[in-house]
Protein backbone atom coordinates (compact mmCIF):
# COMPACT_ATOMS: atom_id res chain seq x y z
CA UNK A 1 0.00 0.00 0.00
CA UNK A 2 0.91 3.41 -0.66
CA UNK A 3 2.56 5.39 2.26
CA UNK A 4 0.52 8.55 2.82
CA UNK A 5 2.88 11.62 4.65
CA UNK A 6 1.62 15.10 5.41
CA UNK A 7 5.11 17.36 4.93
CA UNK A 8 5.67 20.43 6.01
CA UNK A 9 6.36 22.73 4.26
CA UNK A 10 7.65 26.34 4.63
CA UNK A 11 8.98 27.05 1.52
CA UNK A 12 12.49 26.94 2.02
CA UNK A 13 15.36 24.66 1.30
CA UNK A 14 15.26 22.47 4.10
CA UNK A 15 11.37 21.78 3.28
CA UNK A 16 11.96 21.84 0.03
CA UNK A 17 14.36 18.61 0.48
CA UNK A 18 12.32 16.86 2.66
CA UNK A 19 9.66 16.86 -0.03
CA UNK A 20 11.57 15.79 -2.65
CA UNK A 21 12.97 12.97 -0.39
CA UNK A 22 9.53 11.63 0.17
CA UNK A 23 8.42 11.83 -3.47
CA UNK A 24 10.82 10.13 -4.65
CA UNK A 25 10.16 7.16 -2.18
CA UNK A 26 6.90 6.87 -3.60
CA UNK A 27 5.08 8.50 -0.81
CA UNK A 28 1.73 10.28 -1.66
CA UNK A 29 2.83 13.54 -0.42
CA UNK A 30 0.39 16.33 1.14
CA UNK A 31 2.50 18.93 1.91
CA UNK A 32 1.07 22.03 4.79
CA UNK A 33 1.72 25.10 4.79
CA UNK A 34 0.57 27.65 7.57
CA UNK A 35 -0.06 31.48 7.11
CA UNK A 36 0.73 32.23 10.92
CA UNK A 37 1.38 36.00 10.36
CA UNK A 38 5.30 35.81 9.20
CA UNK A 39 6.84 38.77 8.10
CA UNK A 40 6.04 38.39 4.73
CA UNK A 41 4.21 36.74 1.74
CA UNK A 42 6.75 35.14 -0.30
CA UNK A 43 7.42 32.35 1.48
CA UNK A 44 3.61 30.78 1.31
CA UNK A 45 4.18 31.80 -2.40
CA UNK A 46 7.23 29.97 -2.54
CA UNK A 47 5.85 27.13 -0.83
CA UNK A 48 3.12 26.87 -3.25
CA UNK A 49 5.72 26.93 -6.04
CA UNK A 50 7.56 23.98 -4.46
CA UNK A 51 4.60 21.74 -3.65
CA UNK A 52 3.52 22.45 -7.70
CA UNK A 53 7.19 21.07 -8.86
CA UNK A 54 6.11 17.27 -7.30
CA UNK A 55 2.73 16.50 -9.44
CA UNK A 56 -0.05 14.49 -7.55
CA UNK A 57 0.68 16.65 -4.19
CA UNK A 58 -2.07 18.22 -2.07
CA UNK A 59 -0.66 21.89 -1.18
CA UNK A 60 -3.38 23.18 1.68
CA UNK A 61 -2.21 26.09 3.88
CA UNK A 62 -4.01 27.08 7.30
CA UNK A 63 -4.38 30.39 8.77
CA UNK A 64 -3.55 30.65 12.57
CA UNK A 65 -3.46 33.87 14.29
CA UNK A 66 0.09 33.52 16.25
CA UNK A 67 0.86 37.48 15.82
CA UNK A 68 -2.22 37.32 18.76
CA UNK A 69 0.60 35.80 20.70
CA UNK A 70 3.29 37.82 19.54
CA UNK A 71 7.04 36.99 20.90
CA UNK A 72 8.83 36.90 18.02
CA UNK A 73 11.11 38.95 15.75
CA UNK A 74 9.48 36.98 12.87
CA UNK A 75 5.83 37.40 14.26
CA UNK A 76 6.32 40.81 15.65
CA UNK A 77 7.14 44.17 13.77
CA UNK A 78 8.45 45.90 16.37
CA UNK A 79 11.47 43.40 17.22
CA UNK A 80 13.66 43.67 14.47
CA UNK A 81 15.72 40.57 12.59
CA UNK A 82 19.23 40.11 13.87
CA UNK A 83 21.40 40.49 11.20
CA UNK A 84 24.65 39.56 13.20
CA UNK A 85 24.76 35.92 15.14
CA UNK A 86 23.68 35.75 18.57
CA UNK A 87 24.30 33.81 21.59
CA UNK A 88 21.97 31.04 22.85
CA UNK A 89 17.82 31.25 22.02
CA UNK A 90 17.82 33.80 18.99
CA UNK A 91 14.69 36.67 19.06
CA UNK A 92 13.39 34.81 15.43
CA UNK A 93 12.57 32.02 17.55
CA UNK A 94 8.78 31.70 17.33
CA UNK A 95 7.18 30.47 20.80
CA UNK A 96 6.53 26.67 20.72
CA UNK A 97 5.94 26.58 16.26
CA UNK A 98 7.10 23.24 15.59
CA UNK A 99 4.75 22.15 18.70
CA UNK A 100 1.76 24.19 17.21
CA UNK A 101 2.72 23.33 13.06
CA UNK A 102 2.95 19.17 14.41
CA UNK A 103 -0.10 19.53 16.53
CA UNK A 104 -1.98 20.27 12.86
CA UNK A 105 -0.37 18.26 10.98
CA UNK A 106 -1.66 15.56 13.55
CA UNK A 107 -4.98 16.53 12.69
CA UNK A 108 -4.94 16.57 9.26
CA UNK A 109 -2.66 13.28 9.30
CA UNK A 110 -5.52 12.00 11.39
CA UNK A 111 -8.26 12.93 8.95
CA UNK A 112 -5.92 11.49 5.65
CA UNK A 113 -5.14 8.48 7.50
CA UNK A 114 -1.57 9.40 6.97
CA UNK A 115 1.08 7.18 8.34
CA UNK A 116 3.35 9.78 8.63
CA UNK A 117 4.32 13.66 9.14
CA UNK A 118 7.78 15.02 7.70
CA UNK A 119 9.42 17.61 9.16
CA UNK A 120 12.49 19.57 8.01
CA UNK A 121 13.85 20.31 11.39
CA UNK A 122 18.13 20.00 11.98
CA UNK A 123 20.07 19.95 14.79
CA UNK A 124 23.51 20.63 12.86
CA UNK A 125 22.75 24.34 11.69
CA UNK A 126 19.51 24.63 14.17
CA UNK A 127 20.04 28.28 15.27
CA UNK A 128 19.42 27.52 18.99
CA UNK A 129 16.14 26.74 18.40
CA UNK A 130 14.78 24.17 21.13
CA UNK A 131 11.83 22.31 18.90
CA UNK A 132 14.40 21.76 16.31
CA UNK A 133 16.32 18.79 18.48
CA UNK A 134 16.05 15.36 18.38
CA UNK A 135 14.70 15.41 21.96
CA UNK A 136 11.95 17.06 21.34
CA UNK A 137 10.56 15.21 18.19
CA UNK A 138 11.05 11.97 19.91
CA UNK A 139 8.81 13.53 23.05
CA UNK A 140 6.17 15.09 19.91
CA UNK A 141 5.50 11.39 18.70
CA UNK A 142 5.24 10.16 21.81
CA UNK A 143 2.71 13.00 22.66
CA UNK A 144 1.04 11.84 19.45
CA UNK A 145 1.00 8.41 20.64
CA UNK A 146 -1.43 8.93 23.43
CA UNK A 147 -2.86 12.14 21.33
CA UNK A 148 -5.20 10.52 18.32
CA UNK A 149 -7.56 7.79 17.42
CA UNK A 150 -5.01 6.75 15.44
CA UNK A 151 -2.75 6.14 18.33
CA UNK A 152 -5.48 4.69 20.25
CA UNK A 153 -6.25 2.20 17.82
CA UNK A 154 -2.83 1.05 17.75
CA UNK A 155 -1.05 2.84 14.22
CA UNK A 156 0.38 5.67 15.98
CA UNK A 157 1.12 8.14 13.62
CA UNK A 158 5.45 8.49 13.05
CA UNK A 159 7.18 11.65 12.55
CA UNK A 160 10.23 11.54 10.33
CA UNK A 161 13.20 13.77 10.05
CA UNK A 162 15.23 12.86 7.06
CA UNK A 163 17.69 15.70 7.77
CA UNK A 164 18.04 16.48 11.01
CA UNK A 165 21.67 15.19 11.31
CA UNK A 166 22.57 16.66 7.83
CA UNK A 167 24.81 19.86 7.53
CA UNK A 168 22.97 22.06 5.01
CA UNK A 169 25.75 21.33 2.21
CA UNK A 170 24.44 17.74 2.74
CA UNK A 171 21.09 18.81 2.13
CA UNK A 172 21.89 20.75 -0.63
CA UNK A 173 24.11 18.15 -2.21
CA UNK A 174 21.14 15.75 -1.66
CA UNK A 175 18.36 18.02 -2.88
CA UNK A 176 20.18 18.95 -5.94
CA UNK A 177 21.00 14.91 -7.00
CA UNK A 178 16.60 14.39 -6.13
CA UNK A 179 16.27 17.64 -8.75
CA UNK A 180 15.01 19.81 -6.50
CA UNK A 181 15.06 23.89 -8.18
CA UNK A 182 16.42 25.57 -5.55
CA UNK A 183 15.66 29.20 -7.22
CA UNK A 184 11.63 28.17 -5.99
CA UNK A 185 12.85 28.30 -2.53
CA UNK A 186 12.87 31.35 0.19
CA UNK A 187 14.78 31.10 3.00
CA UNK A 188 15.34 34.69 4.15
CA UNK A 189 13.89 35.67 7.51
CA UNK A 190 12.89 39.11 5.55
CA UNK A 191 12.69 38.39 1.86
CA UNK A 192 10.71 40.75 -0.39
CA UNK A 193 7.24 40.52 -1.55
CA UNK A 194 8.72 38.90 -4.53
CA UNK A 195 11.12 36.83 -2.54
CA UNK A 196 14.59 38.58 -2.78
CA UNK A 197 16.58 37.60 -0.11
CA UNK A 198 18.21 40.51 2.14
CA UNK A 199 21.48 37.98 2.35
CA UNK A 200 22.48 39.22 5.85
CA UNK A 201 20.12 37.60 8.38
CA UNK A 202 20.83 34.17 10.39
CA UNK A 203 19.08 32.20 8.04
CA UNK A 204 20.73 33.63 4.71
CA UNK A 205 23.75 33.07 5.94
CA UNK A 206 23.36 29.70 6.85
CA UNK A 207 22.05 29.09 3.41
CA UNK A 208 24.90 31.06 1.63
CA UNK A 209 27.46 28.58 3.01
CA UNK A 210 25.97 26.14 2.35
CA UNK A 211 25.64 26.67 -0.96
CA UNK A 212 29.60 27.38 -0.81
CA UNK A 213 30.60 23.93 1.47
CA UNK A 214 28.43 22.18 -1.21
CA UNK A 215 30.45 23.53 -4.33
CA UNK A 216 27.44 24.68 -5.97
CA UNK A 217 26.17 27.54 -7.75
CA UNK A 218 23.92 29.66 -4.84
CA UNK A 219 20.73 29.46 -6.77
CA UNK A 220 19.07 32.01 -4.23
CA UNK A 221 17.80 35.62 -5.91
CA UNK A 222 18.94 38.25 -3.86
CA UNK A 223 17.65 41.54 -3.43
CA UNK B 1 5.46 35.86 43.49
CA UNK B 2 1.81 35.73 42.06
CA UNK B 3 1.23 32.65 40.02
CA UNK B 4 0.32 33.10 36.35
CA UNK B 5 -1.91 30.68 33.91
CA UNK B 6 -3.10 30.65 30.47
CA UNK B 7 -6.22 29.19 31.06
CA UNK B 8 -7.89 27.63 28.06
CA UNK B 9 -11.78 28.84 28.03
CA UNK B 10 -14.04 27.47 26.06
CA UNK B 11 -17.17 29.26 26.65
CA UNK B 12 -18.89 25.65 28.17
CA UNK B 13 -19.45 25.07 32.33
CA UNK B 14 -16.22 23.13 32.43
CA UNK B 15 -13.31 25.62 31.32
CA UNK B 16 -16.01 28.24 33.79
CA UNK B 17 -15.11 26.32 36.67
CA UNK B 18 -11.32 25.79 35.96
CA UNK B 19 -10.86 29.58 35.14
CA UNK B 20 -12.89 29.89 39.15
CA UNK B 21 -11.07 27.65 40.60
CA UNK B 22 -7.63 28.98 39.62
CA UNK B 23 -8.92 33.01 40.27
CA UNK B 24 -10.17 32.14 43.66
CA UNK B 25 -6.71 30.78 44.14
CA UNK B 26 -5.06 34.32 43.18
CA UNK B 27 -3.49 32.54 40.10
CA UNK B 28 -3.15 35.74 37.45
CA UNK B 29 -5.58 34.17 34.88
CA UNK B 30 -4.93 34.55 31.13
CA UNK B 31 -8.13 33.61 29.44
CA UNK B 32 -7.15 31.40 25.67
CA UNK B 33 -10.65 30.85 23.45
CA UNK B 34 -9.95 29.70 19.85
CA UNK B 35 -12.06 30.82 16.82
CA UNK B 36 -11.51 27.32 14.81
CA UNK B 37 -14.13 26.80 12.64
CA UNK B 38 -16.89 25.32 15.24
CA UNK B 39 -20.35 24.89 14.16
CA UNK B 40 -21.68 28.48 16.27
CA UNK B 41 -20.40 31.74 17.43
CA UNK B 42 -22.24 31.36 20.83
CA UNK B 43 -19.13 29.41 22.59
CA UNK B 44 -17.00 32.29 21.96
CA UNK B 45 -19.19 34.99 23.10
CA UNK B 46 -19.65 32.36 26.34
CA UNK B 47 -16.24 32.73 26.51
CA UNK B 48 -16.11 36.40 26.47
CA UNK B 49 -18.72 36.71 29.07
CA UNK B 50 -16.98 33.88 31.31
CA UNK B 51 -13.72 35.81 31.16
CA UNK B 52 -16.04 39.00 32.22
CA UNK B 53 -16.94 37.68 35.21
CA UNK B 54 -13.64 37.36 36.65
CA UNK B 55 -12.07 41.21 37.16
CA UNK B 56 -8.10 41.28 35.98
CA UNK B 57 -8.87 38.23 33.79
CA UNK B 58 -6.65 39.28 29.88
CA UNK B 59 -9.12 37.47 27.26
CA UNK B 60 -7.48 36.55 23.89
CA UNK B 61 -9.38 34.73 20.86
CA UNK B 62 -6.62 32.84 18.24
CA UNK B 63 -7.95 32.12 14.72
CA UNK B 64 -7.33 29.19 13.46
CA UNK B 65 -9.10 27.35 10.23
CA UNK B 66 -9.86 23.72 11.75
CA UNK B 67 -12.50 23.59 9.16
CA UNK B 68 -9.42 23.43 6.51
CA UNK B 69 -8.88 19.83 7.48
CA UNK B 70 -12.20 18.65 8.08
CA UNK B 71 -12.75 15.61 10.06
CA UNK B 72 -15.50 16.16 12.56
CA UNK B 73 -19.18 16.92 13.21
CA UNK B 74 -18.13 20.14 14.89
CA UNK B 75 -15.90 21.60 12.11
CA UNK B 76 -18.06 19.98 8.81
CA UNK B 77 -21.42 20.64 8.18
CA UNK B 78 -21.38 17.71 6.22
CA UNK B 79 -21.36 15.58 9.33
CA UNK B 80 -24.24 15.63 11.16
CA UNK B 81 -24.25 16.22 15.32
CA UNK B 82 -25.15 12.67 16.88
CA UNK B 83 -28.39 12.91 19.29
CA UNK B 84 -27.74 9.58 20.69
CA UNK B 85 -24.94 8.40 22.54
CA UNK B 86 -22.29 6.52 20.40
CA UNK B 87 -19.81 3.72 20.77
CA UNK B 88 -16.31 3.97 20.83
CA UNK B 89 -14.62 7.29 19.67
CA UNK B 90 -17.48 9.83 18.26
CA UNK B 91 -17.84 12.04 15.10
CA UNK B 92 -18.04 15.22 17.28
CA UNK B 93 -14.37 14.42 18.27
CA UNK B 94 -11.98 17.24 16.47
CA UNK B 95 -8.55 15.58 15.09
CA UNK B 96 -5.68 16.58 17.44
CA UNK B 97 -7.86 19.30 19.29
CA UNK B 98 -6.88 19.77 22.85
CA UNK B 99 -3.13 18.95 21.01
CA UNK B 100 -3.30 22.17 19.25
CA UNK B 101 -4.98 23.91 21.50
CA UNK B 102 -2.44 23.25 24.56
CA UNK B 103 0.14 23.66 21.97
CA UNK B 104 -1.13 27.39 20.94
CA UNK B 105 -1.22 27.55 24.76
CA UNK B 106 2.20 26.80 25.50
CA UNK B 107 3.41 29.84 22.83
CA UNK B 108 1.65 32.35 24.82
CA UNK B 109 2.54 30.76 28.52
CA UNK B 110 6.02 31.12 26.94
CA UNK B 111 5.47 35.07 25.65
CA UNK B 112 3.65 35.80 29.14
CA UNK B 113 6.82 33.96 31.19
CA UNK B 114 3.64 31.73 32.85
CA UNK B 115 4.02 29.11 35.06
CA UNK B 116 1.25 26.65 34.29
CA UNK B 117 -1.85 25.74 31.40
CA UNK B 118 -4.86 24.93 32.98
CA UNK B 119 -7.30 22.82 30.72
CA UNK B 120 -10.49 21.53 31.82
CA UNK B 121 -10.47 17.96 30.56
CA UNK B 122 -11.88 15.21 32.04
CA UNK B 123 -11.82 11.84 32.03
CA UNK B 124 -15.03 10.78 34.16
CA UNK B 125 -17.47 11.71 31.24
CA UNK B 126 -14.82 12.08 28.61
CA UNK B 127 -17.37 11.28 25.93
CA UNK B 128 -14.44 9.15 24.73
CA UNK B 129 -11.87 11.68 23.23
CA UNK B 130 -8.42 9.77 23.55
CA UNK B 131 -7.02 13.60 24.23
CA UNK B 132 -8.79 13.91 27.66
CA UNK B 133 -6.89 11.34 29.33
CA UNK B 134 -4.15 11.30 32.04
CA UNK B 135 -2.50 9.83 29.75
CA UNK B 136 -2.08 12.45 27.21
CA UNK B 137 -1.52 15.16 29.77
CA UNK B 138 1.58 13.33 31.09
CA UNK B 139 2.59 13.41 27.90
CA UNK B 140 1.95 16.77 26.52
CA UNK B 141 3.54 17.47 29.51
CA UNK B 142 6.80 16.10 29.20
CA UNK B 143 7.02 17.27 25.04
CA UNK B 144 6.52 20.85 26.33
CA UNK B 145 9.40 20.64 28.58
CA UNK B 146 11.68 20.08 25.71
CA UNK B 147 9.97 22.02 23.30
CA UNK B 148 10.80 25.49 24.84
CA UNK B 149 12.91 28.08 25.77
CA UNK B 150 10.91 27.89 29.66
CA UNK B 151 11.58 24.11 29.12
CA UNK B 152 15.34 24.05 28.07
CA UNK B 153 16.31 26.86 30.94
CA UNK B 154 14.72 25.04 33.76
CA UNK B 155 11.48 26.00 33.71
CA UNK B 156 8.81 23.45 31.96
CA UNK B 157 5.28 24.95 32.27
CA UNK B 158 2.92 22.56 34.14
CA UNK B 159 -0.40 21.44 32.41
CA UNK B 160 -2.96 21.75 35.00
CA UNK B 161 -5.99 20.00 35.08
CA UNK B 162 -8.13 20.43 38.29
CA UNK B 163 -11.61 18.48 37.25
CA UNK B 164 -10.01 15.42 35.34
CA UNK B 165 -11.19 13.27 38.16
CA UNK B 166 -14.54 15.21 38.99
CA UNK B 167 -18.08 13.85 37.81
CA UNK B 168 -19.98 16.66 35.73
CA UNK B 169 -22.16 17.09 39.25
CA UNK B 170 -18.85 17.09 41.36
CA UNK B 171 -17.98 19.68 38.77
CA UNK B 172 -21.14 21.97 38.89
CA UNK B 173 -21.44 21.83 42.69
CA UNK B 174 -17.61 23.28 43.20
CA UNK B 175 -18.79 26.12 40.60
CA UNK B 176 -21.51 26.83 42.59
CA UNK B 177 -19.63 27.38 45.56
CA UNK B 178 -17.20 29.41 43.96
CA UNK B 179 -19.83 31.82 43.10
CA UNK B 180 -19.87 30.48 38.98
CA UNK B 181 -23.18 31.37 36.75
CA UNK B 182 -23.73 28.88 34.74
CA UNK B 183 -26.00 30.67 32.90
CA UNK B 184 -23.20 32.59 31.19
CA UNK B 185 -21.94 29.12 30.08
CA UNK B 186 -22.91 27.08 26.49
CA UNK B 187 -21.92 23.54 26.17
CA UNK B 188 -24.36 22.66 23.59
CA UNK B 189 -22.68 21.02 20.37
CA UNK B 190 -24.99 22.81 17.93
CA UNK B 191 -26.39 26.02 20.10
CA UNK B 192 -28.11 28.89 18.58
CA UNK B 193 -26.54 31.91 17.54
CA UNK B 194 -28.15 33.49 20.65
CA UNK B 195 -26.59 30.33 22.72
CA UNK B 196 -30.06 28.79 22.96
CA UNK B 197 -29.25 24.78 23.31
CA UNK B 198 -30.59 22.00 21.57
CA UNK B 199 -31.06 19.63 24.48
CA UNK B 200 -30.38 16.90 23.03
CA UNK B 201 -26.83 16.29 21.55
CA UNK B 202 -24.38 14.26 23.94
CA UNK B 203 -22.87 17.45 25.58
CA UNK B 204 -26.77 18.72 26.50
CA UNK B 205 -27.17 15.58 27.56
CA UNK B 206 -23.95 15.13 29.89
CA UNK B 207 -24.57 19.04 31.32
CA UNK B 208 -28.47 17.98 32.01
CA UNK B 209 -27.29 14.95 34.20
CA UNK B 210 -24.88 16.70 36.11
CA UNK B 211 -27.44 19.43 37.18
CA UNK B 212 -29.70 16.55 38.16
CA UNK B 213 -27.15 14.58 40.11
CA UNK B 214 -25.61 18.04 41.53
CA UNK B 215 -29.40 18.51 42.68
CA UNK B 216 -29.12 22.18 41.66
CA UNK B 217 -31.51 24.20 39.19
CA UNK B 218 -30.54 23.68 35.51
CA UNK B 219 -29.54 27.40 34.63
CA UNK B 220 -28.91 26.13 31.18
CA UNK B 221 -31.06 28.36 28.54
CA UNK B 222 -32.79 26.10 25.76
CA UNK B 223 -33.84 26.26 22.75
Amino acid sequence: MTKRAVILTSGGLDSATVLAMAYRQGVQCYALSFDYGQRHRAELLAAARVAEAFPGTLHKTVGLDLRGIGGSALTDDAIDVPVEPTEGIPVTYVPARNTVFLSIALGWAEVLEADEIHIGVNAVDYSGYPDCRPAFIAAFEDMAATATKAGVEGNPIKIVTPIISLSKADIIRRGIELGVDYSLTTSCYQATETGLACGVCDSCRLRRQGFEEAGVPDATRYA
